[in-house]
């Protein structure tokens, strides 16, 4: 089963990706430019908002927003209810609640980028070059890289806990364990250290795709649920939107592994072929490439079956963003 | 006035500080060799506990549990109406409040160590020793103790966002803004940033001090409000904690310059004699030593007026905590 088959049997009408995506990021890119590196002394402002600022797909702010629009979509019962048990007006709650996904989508792109900051470092990938620009090491010295990650990994979780009564505290609290959980030793961080270890190493699927899920995958999943979090959704719904996540960020790796053989550099803004000659296992290196695409799509096929499964009303940006993840070309 | 008058002055019975030191420590390292790497894969765990058990004097926890404790004594009012608002019974709120108090406890510590795991990095001090032992990039490599500091941070947060309907989702939220501000660019990260770009300059003593504040004082400040989140308390309280916490955090940065000059490194358990070396600007360099020691005493008595002015039954341990600070040797 295709993808071109899953879309026509979810059965939605058309959907402008690029109109959607541009709106949402012109929200997303203002509000970084607002808020990073402000009040950051000496030039470690300079060097979080070079990290941060101006480059990037911007991905899992996207995948917050829409999973947060997917679940808010019919909500409002569950909205007028939520509102009255916290004893605000649902304008003022519903306020809150954009406020909410607005900051979650910006915390895990802060994630994002310190980890790409440290993933860069000499004593780690020892890259120069990334989304076409030179490193943020190369730029500013190691020492303010290595602070940069750090500051931008606090201000993450700074984000996520305003002083905004509107926000629920349980919100607020949710997010942040949601975040530190994707970011931290059983999700992102653990992930690159399986990757250090596992250079040279014959690794079977269920290992190459364990790191993966650590790795990449968590991050990508808790955007997911992080926009969920901001609303207000069924069980089932949560249950199915999990389950895109999951398939959603498997196949974000599986690309990401095809793309390095298949892409090159100036396509990529990053260094291609660096997996094969940095002899790390890769799922083109354990499957083959064209297997290795037909699991894509494999994967493609189970996030749309997911969104099908939620019974949420209009689950089409999800849909149209995990098509871009599997069919991109960089 | 002399850190012995001040004792004098606020008249509270003797206190037993190492006997309640050991107590709530042993609480701390039993917590942190529960929790701290749990989950982390590949060599990563073992990093992560390398760099935070059986180590450090583990002040910042201290703070946060004496700080708890002298808002806790005697708010049984309070806790029963914060109770009431919650919907929980009474001994549910004060077990959930203790339990918080000793995730937070944790959870600056976690920050702490991971500062100094990055520190310590080639990038940043080069320092091959500490708390006697080697340092984690020494013992695990350089990139284990980026991912090791980069987890320990992101677990901070996550042990601060237990699923424990016990602590209130406000505490949460409270204890995790309190935490990122105190760690991020505008406290800690921000403070190593003014102190790399300072080397070899002429500060002034204001831009000094501002430095240390946020390097070192936002966190030791950050540890004494969390255990005050913790509890229960009036806003005198809370503005005199505060004082005490700015005070002492300062006192503490103080008496480190007069250390680095005045012990050795076996006393120290890390390098001394390093910031002159490295041409830093310290207090013992601006002022020079008599007056630097003169300025921690007054920075005491600071704190000292602060309890008093603090309206709390009993500031015992806070006040023995800041006579610890600045009357130590190491």
């Amino acid at each position: 089963m295709d993808a071109g088959m899953m879309s026509a049997k979810t059965a939605q009408p058309a959907f402008d990706l690029a109109g959607w995506s541009q709106h949402h990021l012109d929200r997303v890119e203002q509000a970084l430019g607002h808020w990073v590196g402000e009040d950051a002394p000496a030039r470690l402002g300079e060097a979080m908002r070079y990290a941060v600022l101006d480059g990037g797909k911007r991905l899992r702010p996207l995948l917050v927003l829409a999973a947060y629009e997917a679940v808010q979509n019919g909500a409002g019962d569950m909205d007028r209810e939520v509102a009255s048990r916290a004893g605000m007006d649902e304008a003022a709650l519903r306020a809150g609640m954009d406020e909410a996904a607005l900051r979650a989508a910006c915390a895990v792109e802060l994630i994002h980028a310190y980890s790409l900051v440290h993933d860069d470092m000499p004593c780690m990938d020892n890259d120069v070059l990334r989304r076409g620009k030179p490193t943020v090491h190369v730029q500013f010295g190691e020492a303010q890289a290595l602070l940069a990650g750090d500051g931008l990994q606090a201000f993450a979780f700074e984000l996520l806990t305003p002083e905004d009564e509107r926000i629920l505290p349980a919100v607020q609290a949710t997010l942040c364990r949601q975040l530190a959980r994707a970011a931290g030793s059983a999700g992102m961080a653990g992930g690159q250290a399986i990757d250090l270890a596992s250079v040279g190493l014959a690794l079977t699927q269920d290992q190459l795709r364990n790191m993966h899920r650590l790795k990449t995958g968590a991050l990508l999943q808790a955007s997911v649920m992080m926009g969920v979090a901001c609303g207000v959704s069924t069980a089932a719904a949560q249950k199915a939107l999990a389950d895109y996540g999951a398939a959603l960020g498997l196949a974000f790796q599986v690309v990401d592994d095809i793309l390095d053989v298949v892409a090159d550099s100036a396509t990529l803004g990053k260094t291609a072929g660096k997996d094969a000659a940095s002899d790390k296992p890769t799922y083109v290196s354990l499957l083959g490439l064209a297997p290795a695409q037909a699991h894509a799509q494999e994967l493609l096929a189970q996030a749309h079956d997911a969104l099908a499964a939620s019974g949420l009303a209009d689950t089409r940006a999800l849909a149209a963003l995990a098509d871009m993840v599997v069919n991109r070309s960089y």
